[in-house]
């Protein structure tokens, strides 16, 4: 059908012939999607059937339109807020780049401590950090905080509330996005450290440095849309009225390892941009980059008695301090079974109720329907579930998968996990590194073994070699009945699989949503009011059609699931502030000192 | 000086010539007043000083500016939703119309039941209801829920949940409109029944209902603001992304006697508003109120099964419904002792974090300084304190008067007092009614004696006589040293004052502010940049200046306190509803399904 148009167009602008190769069954779909696109009504086929049609409209040259009309860069692509900068990593000239720079930090040795009010503390015992890619390298060593520590901490955080709390909203907001440029201009040394101290991917530790960026940039922009000025309520002639948001004191942020940058920063970000001051808890796995990063901030403006730093144990330091009595609000991102034991602490103590903003696991489900493109799906499947080892509360546990397409679906998976690299992520072509620690690999082979007796094995992860110098776990695919056979979040590279009929689509849901988890939810399908089914009844914070799980990009995806899984706000959405904020009233009769000059107006 | 002018003046518009009296002490601030006033850019009296002035402009009638621009009528004074409808009570033809109307119920008796699903339920045990300002007089009687009708409760509202959270937010919002009128078509019952049932005064039942009827347009408002349609989030090209903002589940609704109706529906109509279904636990002291209103919803087209009431103490019914596992928020306003008592059980019951929204006890302040106008100071601290007989939660406790004026301040209160009327508030010129109940009324007088022998009696609330047949208490002021003196809250007609110079304003601040409680805050002074100081520094959820620290109205003043007060966010502000609610986001890849048709824009 194309003769006609091909005639003209051959004429004008440089023209290619191309033909599809595939098997039968391949051809229906192709033809569908052809037909569908042609039959369209802004197509140039279905427009020169009509009667009046402008034929040098048709042929315009659409790298013109792009040329004349540009898109915006990407920086620029949130308007409101500037975009962290990226890598091509397709781009085999910029990884040679990336290659050599990482290079100078090859041979790096990060020391950690303690800093309270910008001073470095000697605490109880010196912890080394070796790579978990190498259990045998050391990269640095850090000392925890003692209980003289947190009285110090609490003293400084106070002092710095005082003087944090009554610096303008601008210039708070101005260091923070300060705080981003110096991230970026210190990525280069913030990735080797990410993906040794944490063994992430380069592709994982790049996007740390810009999701801490995007936070920092992002909670500015917010801090100055909701705190420059008061709400201005309406009220009656000769009284005027204000709601004000107040920072409410000092925050406790005790942030977990697998995102020890985004995640350590994005809390404290928050926390100082609506005027509060921070004791800040990193996880004791990653002490190296919580201590270079707070060094950041400080070089970014922020004072130094705004934010301390306290490193050690949750046992030891982090109880310590959600009993303590000056804490006024803590920010958690863990386990769930931690938010709870924080929760009861919290409540246990006197004084003020303390909000608790917690972030925790999940069950996370995909669904997949038979209309569910394969290759992608495979794809999505493969980067959820396996992608930084399993190790984010966003990944991909239980995957439900149409029956009509099983079997396909799961040789598509075994055959990218036949090539899946599970090794020292310095090596860039790995798919993923270790995981963190030897506790972790330890559950996790118990758990593989648990599972060969009760489970099919759809892929085995013996298959992939791996060494025996780090914590590494290669991926494993279990074929279960349903996601209630599942007692717990199992937090690392295992996948169950479930086969379900169609006509069982409200009984998954309903046992997904019986998990009191709901973080993330996938959905595989080409039936858009299916994906808005699924999604409307599912319990879930963050629900992603045809794509991965996983990655979500602040003020783009803000992050945050309910019941067992967080108590809200999203981190990296318009209300999260909020949540560090306290609301009060401003009312003043104008009427009593001379009348109301508004009413001249 | 005014002699040219009113030469002109006379010959064109009626004028008249006034004079003032007063004792010579009050000459000098009038003299500042009029000289302000005269010499203000806008004065006329400035203005015929300058060479070019339009003799016309200056004499235009300013009643005829009025007619060509009305002021909005006082329904749509807040433009966004329409404001409740008043009386004036200064119209005594007004007031014997009212009289009249409320005849009608002057023999009334209601009944109330616990209603599960629109079904009225026999209790364990009956009550009967007496009147607070004449305990010999029985105006209704009610049942308690026993156990097996909290378990059919949970049930109802589940379904309760399932229809409603589905229901269209429009169709919610209207529902709340139509109780909002039905409110005001029942208020000459619903007032009455305030009056009779809580011995609140005339003026304090007709706010009652308006409140009431505030609360639902409000959220009505909100609802639609927030919830009609998702928020767009910005992304990259081919992914569309929205945060969807949905209802929780359950909600427990535990509402206390001192505003039987408003905060009873403020708290129900925003759970309803932002599609949970509730089940409510009134004050035992107040069920006819609440039954009757609950019928009203159910007339308004609120389906019978989305708010449940249930009847009974807050140690059976209500730590029964707080532990339930189907229960995913409270909201609660009652004493600080209570909350933590909530607060603990839903910290040590298993599943997820349950939000609490707790507005509790004050321990409230007011700041005089010696340019405070003493007259209208005088007015606003009788009523502040000794309003509703002191049962608000934002009433005045410790009025700090600044050394020079307090004599003479004191002075106008006791001239005030001596005229103030405590009796039955069906006789309209109540000042205020009895206290809530006999325990009430003994824990007040006990307070008393012990006030007697430790503080300076300002005044004695035994020279007003009250009558014996009812819970009176009459208004006492007592003389302390410092607000740190008090070990709680007292809720009833007890000032405190305390003198003080002022050097010392920021001791009293770090004093008012060691209370750990922060709701309201009262100012007087003539000073704005004083106001602004003292309202930066205490830490207030509510902060009036040069009027009454109570009586806050619905999306006016947002009402809520900090610390020991409360959790926030403010019942009756933008953003009480998110509390009522859970964030999801919605990601599709709409590459995935062919291509992004927002780029053809």
């Amino acid at each position: 059908m194309g003769d006609a148009i091909y005639s003209q167009l051959a004429k004008k602008i440089p023209c290619r012939i191309y033909a599809p190769i595939g098997s039968f069954h391949e051809l229906l779909p192709y033809l569908i999607r052809r037909l569908l696109e042609n039959g369209a009504n802004n197509s140039f086929v279905h427009k020169i059937a009509g009667k009046d049609f402008d034929i040098d409209e048709i042929l315009k040259n659409s790298l013109d339109f792009g040329t004349q009309n540009p898109p915006p860069l990407p920086e620029n692509i949130y308007h409101k807020w500037k975009n962290s900068s990226g890598f091509d990593l397709g781009n085999l000239w910029e990884l040679d780049r990336i290659k050599n720079k990482l290079r100078d930090f090859a041979d790096g040795y990060w020391r950690a401590f303690s800093l309270i009010d910008g001073e470095e503390k000697i605490g109880i015992k010196p912890q080394i950090t070796n790579e978990p890619a190498n259990i045998n390298r050391n990269i640095g060593d850090s000392s925890t905080a003692n209980e003289n520590h947190i009285a110090e901490a609490v003293a400084a955080a106070e002092k710095g509330f005082r003087e944090w709390s009554v610096t303008p909203v601008e210039k708070r907001a101005a260091c923070l996005e300060k705080l981003a440029d110096l991230l970026e201009e210190n990525k280069f040394e913030l990735i080797p450290l990410c993906m040794r101290e944490a063994g992430k991917t380069l592709a994982d530790s790049i996007a740390e440095v810009r999701e801490a960026a995007d936070y920092c940039r992002y909670y500015a922009h917010q801090a100055r849309r909701i705190l420059v000025s008061p709400q201005i309520l309406p009220g009656p002639a000769g009284e005027h009225n204000e709601l004000r948001l107040m920072p409410r004191g000092i925050f406790l942020c005790i942030s977990p390892w697998n995102f020890p940058l985004a995640i350590f920063l994005g809390q404290i970000t928050a926390a100082i941009a609506a005027g509060n001051s921070v004791i800040a808890k990193p996880a004791e796995q990653t002490p190296l980059i919580s201590h270079f990063t707070v060094r950041l901030m400080q070089k970014a403006g922020i004072p130094e008695n705004v934010v301390q730093l306290l490193l050690g144990s949750g046992e030891e330091i982090g109880a310590a301090l959600v009993t303590n009595p000056k804490i006024s609000g803590v920010v958690f991102t863990g386990s769930t079974e931690t938010a709870r034991v924080i929760n009861s602490a919290l409540a246990a103590k006197n004084g003020p109720i303390v909000p608790l903003i917690a972030e925790t696991g999940g069950q996370n489900a995909m669904i997949i329907d038979s209309s569910a493109l394969l290759e992608q799906t495979a794809d999505d499947i493969v980067k959820s579930a396996f992608g930084s080892s399993g190790q984010r509360c966003s990944s991909l546990r239980v995957a439900y998968i149409q029956e009509e397409i099983a079997d396909e679906l799961m040789e598509l998976l075994r055959g990218i996990l036949a090539d899946f690299k599970v090794k020292n992520t310095m090596e860039f072509d790995a798919d993923c590194g270790p995981v963190i620690d030897v506790a972790a690999q330890k559950m996790l082979f118990s758990y593989v073994k648990e599972m060969r007796k009760k489970a099919k094995i759809i892929f085995d992860g013996e298959k992939i070699s791996t060494e025996k110098n780090g914590w590494f776990v290669a991926p494993y695919i279990f074929e279960i009945g349903s996601i209630c056979e599942l007692q717990r979040e199992i937090f690392g590279p295992i996948l169950h699989v479930v086969r379900f009929k169609s006509k069982d689509l409200d009984k998954i849901i309903d046992d997904i949503n019986s998990t009191d988890f709901g973080l993330t939810l996938g959905i595989q399908t080409r039936i858009e009011t299916r994906a808005e089914y699924i999604a409307s009844r599912v319990n879930a914070g963050n629900c992603y059609v045809n794509r991965t799980q996983i990655g979500a990009v602040v003020g783009v995806q803000p992050f945050g699931g309910e019941k067992l899984s967080g108590t809200g706000f999203k981190a990296g959405g318009p209300n999260y502030l909020l949540r560090f904020l306290t609301e009060r009233t401003y009312t003043a009769n104008t009427a009593a000192i001379g009348g109301d000059v508004n009413l001249l107006g």
